[in-house]
């Protein structure tokens, strides 16, 4: 089965924001085993919109339109995709009636005229209700082909496609696709890649895809069977080599877990309390970590230390540590670590400086130069980094490491042996 | 004139890769002033890469084509841009001794064979040098059309553009585009539509496009005109009357200038020091702020307190407002601010206290209740939200209205009248 994907925005095509819907869709898409030979982008215009979805439809089974579901005079999508179907669109009193609610729970209580606009759906569409915004996600069955219409926004798009999309175009296909993800943490892709060559090639079911996100790796281990027990059956012994082969730089072989989820857990089960001592990450672990709902059983205070004079105050770093070693280095991390233990009483303490840029770097120690250090069963840990890349990107790999310098940090002081 | 953008790979189509390419090329184009209607992306597949070429050709100006100019034979974007140009592939002695030369300087000191199939040119085609890299960019110019060659790394692709591209496209064309940026907080996007809908509707020259973003509303006024003189007299009235109808809303007109580099700009010019004081946020706020270089002139420490004990002895809560009103009530975050301005003597403090969810919610303060507040000049405001959506999404939310009662209270207590 071909699936095509057709990004709907003027904001994608003047270049205002980078596509992560069709990296997301495309991922989503292989996974589950569909074909994807094109991906386009249109603007909010109705000829070429119309223009590009007639084409896709010509070659392909499943359409996949986001974007331009908004409340707005620009946003056509819904209206172009029901002329190309040939259906008219019509009131859907159940997505009207999720319109009221969502403004009833929102900080606007007035609902504007143009929101009705949304409660609209070609007649026969199955509705994919949206509990992050107002406009509803759309399937529409015509001459065998599916049109499926999806809002724009991320955090809209992502849960409606893994919990309305997925299932349905999973029940679309006479073989079934399953897929188990393995996630590691603190190891390069291209090592990655070459541990495994061998699996790669020769894996024809499952097949195994890397991917590579900020300082972690993801391997997805896919089979196509008859159904999920025998797809089952056929990944177990590909997950098992890859745990052999990759030991504690795997940190979750579960689907939906994210590392500071695997942190969290680790934390909880072990029964240890962390605090967070952070300077140029400014509060990105701590509010990583906070991502985790229930996180507050380990976790209950973090300290931002930017200055060397809240450093001193907040976690008690000495001032001859600070004027002989400078804030980014190894005696001033350690001390940081230390201080959030004492300062909070907790039982471990992750602490981080570094040279974030643009501004601040020398030649000893260039932009991009981090310390991290992990406060743990009575001693310090400290690993030294050199990040590539801007301001952004340097804090993002900052967090990853911590989190993963911490993840590492547990298992060797309490993990099984 | 209008281009067209085709992005070659198949890890595009798998979504191993995010297209960031496209967003590079577009924003470029769009600063040239260039329209672009549609971009693609296709697999490394010779029928298919064709199809997609002679469509655009018949639909654009110019064809940007990146990705594909490789050295392997999966690698065909230059073959079929020949072969749908009707050129034969010549070799070109400049890029054969360009490839002799990167080979010299790089680690890898033999030529491996198939790397001078890179040499190889459609006859008659203008040459852009790759100095990082040993793929050349092309121009081919046929017909009144000008099909464009970019090889796919962005660290070949960007200089590429900048240097040899860019150059040569504004060469192509008589009219300028020039775009300004008003950026609003505060306020919803239906909001937004509604108090302009006249303007959009009017304006043809300079046109009006809306974006939303997480607790933002972006305008994009763009004109075209013969020089960029002309189209600054062209969107001045119409960002005038923006500024009229929306006053305070507005942050910012500056393209590049987010909310937090905003509410920096505002703290330095009227130098106050700022600490934070995060609970269900737990360091997110901070972590923004710090996006900002050199943000430690005004922000130097900020406080995560999760916990009630946190709340207590870092920023002096009573025992018995906590007790009374919760962690999460207009009391407590009143204190918090208060508190974290004592604790660290500075002159601003926001405070954020609030249920992002799953659990915790109750019907007199369901899930997304967040009350923020902000200590300056000897008072404390505190704003009471009831954001929808998911844990995060709450947490986002918090942020970016963190920031915006920052900015509006700076505003209302130092801003002229």
């Amino acid at each position: 089965m071909v699936v095509e994907l057709v990004c709907v925005g003027t904001e994608l095509l003047l270049g205002n924001i980078v596509n992560t819907n069709a990296a997301f869709l495309a991922e989503q898409c292989a996974a589950l085993g569909l074909s994807c030979y094109y991906q386009s982008v249109v603007g909010d215009n109705e000829e070429r919109l119309t223009a590009t979805l007639k084409t896709a439809m010509e070659r392909s089974d499943v359409v996949i339109l986001c974007g331009g579901l908004g409340p707005t005079p620009d946003d056509l999508t819904k209206e172009a995709a029901a002329k190309v179907c040939g259906l008219p669109l019509v009131e859907d009193a159940h997505t009207r009636a999720m319109i009221e609610a969502y403004f009833e729970k929102s900080q606007w209580k007035v609902i504007p005229d143009n929101n009705w606009k949304q409660a609209e759906v070609p007649q026969g569409a199955i509705v994919i209700d949206n509990h992050n915004g107002t406009a509803p996600g759309l399937i529409i069955e015509v001459n065998g082909k599916s049109v499926i219409l999806l809002p724009g926004p991320p955090n809209e798009l992502i849960p409606m496609f893994k919990n309305g999309i997925a299932p349905y175009l999973n029940r679309l296909q006479p073989e079934i696709i399953y897929s188990r993800m393995v996630k590691l943490a603190g190891i390069g892709e291209s090592q990655v890649a070459a541990e495994i060559d061998d699996m790669i090639q020769k894996q024809t079911n499952p097949t195994i895809a890397t991917y590579a996100k900020t300082g972690e790796v993801h391997l997805r281990v896919t089979a196509k069977a008859k159904d999920e027990e025998e797809a089952k059956k056929l990944i177990k012994p590909v997950v098992k080599e890859l745990k052999e082969r990759f030991g504690n730089y795997i940190y979750s072989v579960k689907e939906d877990e994210t590392l500071e989820e695997a942190v969290v857990r680790l934390l909880k089960k072990y029964n240890l309390s962390l605090t967070t001592a952070e300077s140029c990450t400014g509060g990105l672990l701590a509010g990583r970590l906070v991502n985790v709902p229930g996180v507050s059983e380990v976790f209950k205070q973090g300290f931002i230390t930017y200055s060397d004079k809240a450093k001193r105050k907040l976690l008690d770093v000495s001032k001859s540590t600070l004027k002989k070693y400078g804030a980014v280095s190894e005696e001033t991390v350690k001390e940081m670590a230390k201080g959030g233990v004492f300062a909070t009483d907790s039982d471990v303490c992750v602490a981080i400086s570094g040279i974030a840029g643009p501004d601040g770097g020398n030649e000893e120690k260039p932009v991009g130069t981090v310390y991290i250090g992990c406060y743990i069963n009575d001693k310090v840990t400290v690993e030294q980094y050199l990040f590539k890349g801007n301001r952004a990107k340097i804090r993002d790999y900052s967090v990853v490491c911590a989190l993963d310098l911490l993840r590492r940090s547990i298992l060797e002081n309490y993990g099984e042996k």
